[in-house]
């Protein structure tokens, strides 16, 4: 049943008048794309996209990206108008007011039917190209009966304009993902004015040159943009639709100017607007043949998703896929058991890196949930293993992403993939280029996304390559991102627990920070028959060893530096000196435990002294002033790692010397 | 006087020996880089580069940019056999090695004629497209006579595979700079594999899509070489010269494979390689006819650079020049004296972007050096002046760019207009967004690049974009960045010392983080006759309010805050609570003073109270375990500024009863 064509102006009409009354309502917003591309997503609504209302979650919906996301209430426009249970009308006129779920900029948490928060520019279309990966990857698993959507994008220039959006097409080329289609609202203005004033960019030829079909439409031509639509969805390669659209398309005197992108259009302008689209209604108020239009429309994908049920009820995955999409959560800790107990039986000395990879060995063999890869730098960050092979057009079913020299479309695409579900990805860089993609990591926290970053050469110890490749700052800075758990695990047995925490939080993203170098074993007595509740590590901090003699110090330590606390707490009970060594694997998790817990492993009345081979600030939360901070509070140096541990102070000789005098002894 | 064609292959091949024995000395480092670019960067130097080694610092110099870093022995060698001072062959066998000037990424503090630190991919090509722009505005306003270089580029497929070098490409190309020039290693190898396993882009379409000249050529081909740089060098837009190589040509058995990457060649390959080159020196030895032959080379740029120091020293603008070169150091603070006591006499409510601007109208007034721009939100950060119109092909004179959606673009190009010299660039986006160019700040930083990062709408207060655009963790987590100064000033006053102080700290970049919203002014009494001297921020925090009663309480607050700290002590006093109140805009200086400053302004037995709108870890080190620190430990939210502070508890209603209560009272 398609929607009468005579329709679809007024319907197109109900999206431009809630946006303006909103924005007005509000006062703040942006009324200018929502009115610009209002035709061109009317005609997606309408006649492309796959979605049901009464379903937001459906696994095999089309996934629709509003990566312009500062046009927020196009997608308000359009969930309320098809009949989404939210936003209601009261959440309309509620836009960008507190508590109200019709946010500033869309956001998934608040609202089923929003795939991914956007507004950062570039992000959204990164993601939907990690959804897209997805989603052929499941397909390649579970086949056309239970996968078979595609990825819609509305993008706008400054999505274009972002770096990310090279790496995020290039990803797509490469990769063949003809399911994806990018509507581009092509409309030549940016914040600043026209675009001529900051690209000279023929932007169809660039994304020809990486393996893209592109076509043109005139986005307020309805049959216009459908044939383009159309082509795209046909087209075997990922499409760029070009929507020539006039931005604040319906406000007379402002539309096409830079002026309607971000600020309400004023009470005069909206009249105006209200005579000129022939839109009699008062604000909030949407005639009620148009609705019935829009929610006829919003009720046929009800029959696609019976008959979609109907197939998974009688498939022999059914039990496979219901498990893929519920996750990992159950599974991580039990796969790592006999790996466990295999290290407590065999100790072994690895860089944390490859403990990472040894972990991931069970892991990827045994949870088909996990789609790793690497930013050209597989063999470093050793996130492949051999039961992951190859991702790409030539088996869609491999697990391993040669993401190539992108972090942040990597990590945006992993956002896409966490939040398109039924994947749990990871992926590797250093931990100094977590910088190139800190947005995507703060994206995954903020949206609740499982991502696990992979994050080697965590410290000095990455030796010769040097100040630009060190990070000394990154592992607090990160601790400082809400609702994303950095670990730096000390040894092989920390680095699966660390693993095993990061598959069990399903709300929460992950850093796993691991270094270059290698590291003695210290854990296995005590972790014979370790089991998920015996996992040391899920209280973020713990007492690894306890004074012999009187307590006089508690040396608390992360990652590579806890065997430096060990030795140094060696040469402090040689003195008589009494040492507890705290392992803090994950500095927030023990901020969450219960005080009584906080206050046995660091006690208020004994020196406590921070080792981290990185910047000291933050350290004084779990040392007080009157504790010690070993840090580096510079940029590093090029050389072999073992010297430069020592040109920095990070040695029990440097360290000793320093409780010494701190205790007077 | 050209070298003769003859010579060119032993002259390369001098190049690709030290660099695989001095990463074979080393035991790590990139020999495939510089042994599949020797005879490009042969020719680039023969041929077409500027230089003269007796005067690295010459202002008229070509600048040759490795974009591609990891290839280090590739510029090492250069440098040595070109005949610069530094490095040594003393600092060759070193490379690599703690304190030898060759790093294991070229670092510009540590060595002349290393125009910037390279190794973060992409970076090099941007910060390259900066010092383009510099080259243009600096040739604008003194002529051809004074300024008339190029800036060549070797740039490898990871350059061109991060999205900073879509960013940086189309800038170059809207802004038609003709005399960039790139020389794309094009080896078809990442350290993954082949190119094909994360690429299908025709890149040289690409470029081509905005705005480049584009040309090929045999990269192992002397003549075929020379042909294309010449092409590049006579055409007037931009140009990419593909140089199809082989990676680590040279080393027969391994030479078009990743593992000639970043791995040592191997003793072995090395005898195999000296006899496929025809080369029977020992390592770390230049025949000395080869040696001959490069020294004769450095020697050409001799002359060049007389005719200029002549032409500079008969020119009229000889003054203004060497002025515009020294820097804004010695007049940031005189510019502002009279604009600030325009402000003693008169207040301003103003937001602190606003106050960026005022201050900015002076300054850009009275110093040419400055050259301003925003990645698309013009009028959000207030960073134009009428004194600076625009920059662009048409008026290379003008002193703001529209910079693009393009922030980490911006943040590098600003990294190599400053490394240029001659102009001191400032930049605007959201703070928040300072995260897509996070990594750019930090070699800003690591490169003492005098560079001024004007970041704006930098707390909840910024209202209801929400989340998505509310910084939480970003002054916080850019303290941590090493020789970064990060300022967050309280009034219209202190941006203005915020602006002087930035301008005076020539090694350091600065990052100006300030508000949307309206803040009053704050300071006044005292700054009377304010000069540079007088400058309270440059202690970083300071007394603005002692105690009325006998002091209980030290409230220790930055930028929107100090309001709501002075309402808080207000609050107390009115219950006979003494409250200082000490207004912190620059942490970074503060703990720079002397410890009876320090002590003087945070006493050590009195309650401590931080209050800033953002993350509380890190606070401690001002506090104390036994203060308070009140801030926002989560994401924001989408509502009017006014109730998040309310919302967030960041308020003096809120916070005198967490005072009282912990005091007793």
């Amino acid at each position: 049943m398609q929607t009468d064509p005579s329709r679809l102006a007024p319907m197109a009409n109900a999206i431009r008048a809630l946006s303006m009354d909103a924005v007005q309502q509000a006062n703040s917003g942006h009324p200018g794309m929502p009115m610009g591309m209002a035709d061109v997503a009317t005609v997606l609504y309408s006649q492309f996209l796959k979605f049901d209302p009464a379903a937001p979650k459906w696994a095999d919906r089309d996934r629709f990206v509003l990566s312009a996301g500062h046009g927020s209430m196009l997608i308000y426009s359009l969930l309320h108008l098809t009949g989404y249970a939210a936003p209601t009308m009261a959440d309309i006129r509620n836009f960008r007011q507190l508590h109200s779920v019709c946010a500033g900029h869309p956001e998934n948490a608040e609202l089923p039917g929003v795939e991914c928060t956007t507004g950062p520019l570039g992000q959204g279309l990164a993601m939907a190209v990690g959804m897209a990966m997805a989603e052929r990857h499941l397909n390649a698993v579970f086949g056309d009966d239970l996968v078979d959507h595609k990825t819609w994008v509305i993008a706008g220039d400054g999505c274009l304009m972002e770096g990310i959006n090279h790496e995020a097409i290039g990803l797509a080329g490469v990769n063949k993902l003809g399911r994806l289609n990018v509507l581009w609202d092509d409309n030549n203005i940016t914040i600043d004015g026209d675009t001529s004033l900051s690209t000279c960019e023929d932007i169809l030829a660039r994304f020809a040159a990486t393996g893209w079909h592109t076509v043109r439409c005139d986005g307020h031509d309805f049959a216009d943009i459908a044939r383009a639509l159309a082509e795209a969805e046909a087209d075997p390669r990922p499409s760029l639709v070009a929507c020539k659209t006039v931005i604040g398309k319906g406000a007379p005197n402002k539309q096409g100017g830079h002026s309607v992108h971000g600020a309400p259009l004023g009470a005069d302008e909206i009249a105006a607007a209200r005579e000129y689209l022939g839109w009699t209604a008062a604000p909030f108020e949407v005639p009620a043949d148009i609705l019935a239009d829009w929610r006829a429309l919003g009720a046929k994908g009800a029959a696609a998703r019976a008959e979609w049920e109907a197939r998974l009820a009688a498939s022999p995955a059914r039990g496979e896929f219901e498990g893929r999409m519920a996750g990992t959560a159950a599974l991580a800790s039990p796969a790592l058991e006999s790996y466990i107990a295999g290290l407590v039986a065999a100790p072994q000395k690895v860089a944390t890196r490859k403990a990472s990879e040894m972990a991931l060995g069970p892991l990827t063999e045994q949870l088909p949930h996990l789609l790793g890869g690497s930013a050209d730098l597989t063999g470093s960050n050793l996130t492949k293993t051999k039961f992951t092979v190859p991702f790409g057009a030539d088996n869609y079913a491999g697990r391993h992403v040669y993401y190539g020299i992108r972090e942040f479309g990597m990590a945006a695409a992993m956002n896409g993939m966490a939040l398109h579900g039924g994947v749990v990805p990871y992926g590797g860089t250093f931990l100094v280029f977590s910088d190139y993609c800190r947005n995507a990591i703060r994206m995954s926290a903020l949206q609740h996304a499982q991502v696990v970053y992979v994050l080697t050469h965590d410290s000095i110890g990455l030796g010769e390559d040097g100040p630009t490749h060190q990070p000394v700052e990154h592992v607090m800075s990160m601790r400082m991102i809400p609702n994303l758990n950095v670990y730096r695990p000390a040894d092989v047995i920390e680095t699966a627990e660390c693993w095993a925490l990061a598959l069990e939080t399903t709300g929460t993203p992950s850093v796993l920070a691991l270094s270059r170098q290698n590291l003695p074993q210290l854990r296995g007595a005590g972790d014979e028959g370790w089991t998920g509740a015996a996992n040391r590590s899920a209280k973020g901090a713990y007492r690894l060893k306890a004074a012999d003699a009187p307590r006089a110090v508690v040396l608390v330590a992360t990652g590579s530096e806890v065997e430096i606390a060990l030795a140094t707490a060696a040469a402090l009970e040689a003195d008589g000196i009494g040492a507890d060594v705290v392992s803090m694997p994950c500095a927030e998790l023990f901020v969450a435990q219960d005080a009584a817990y906080r206050a046995d492993v660091l006690p208020a009345d004994v020196l406590k002294v921070s080792i981290e081979a990185g910047v000291t600030m933050g350290w004084e939360r779990f040392t007080g002033l009157d504790g010690l901070n070993i840090g580096i509070d510079s940029f590093g140096a090029s050389a072999p790692a073992d010297q430069l541990y020592s040109h920095f102070g990070i040695s029990a000789d440097a360290i000793v010397p320093q409780i010494k005098a701190k205790l007077g002894r």
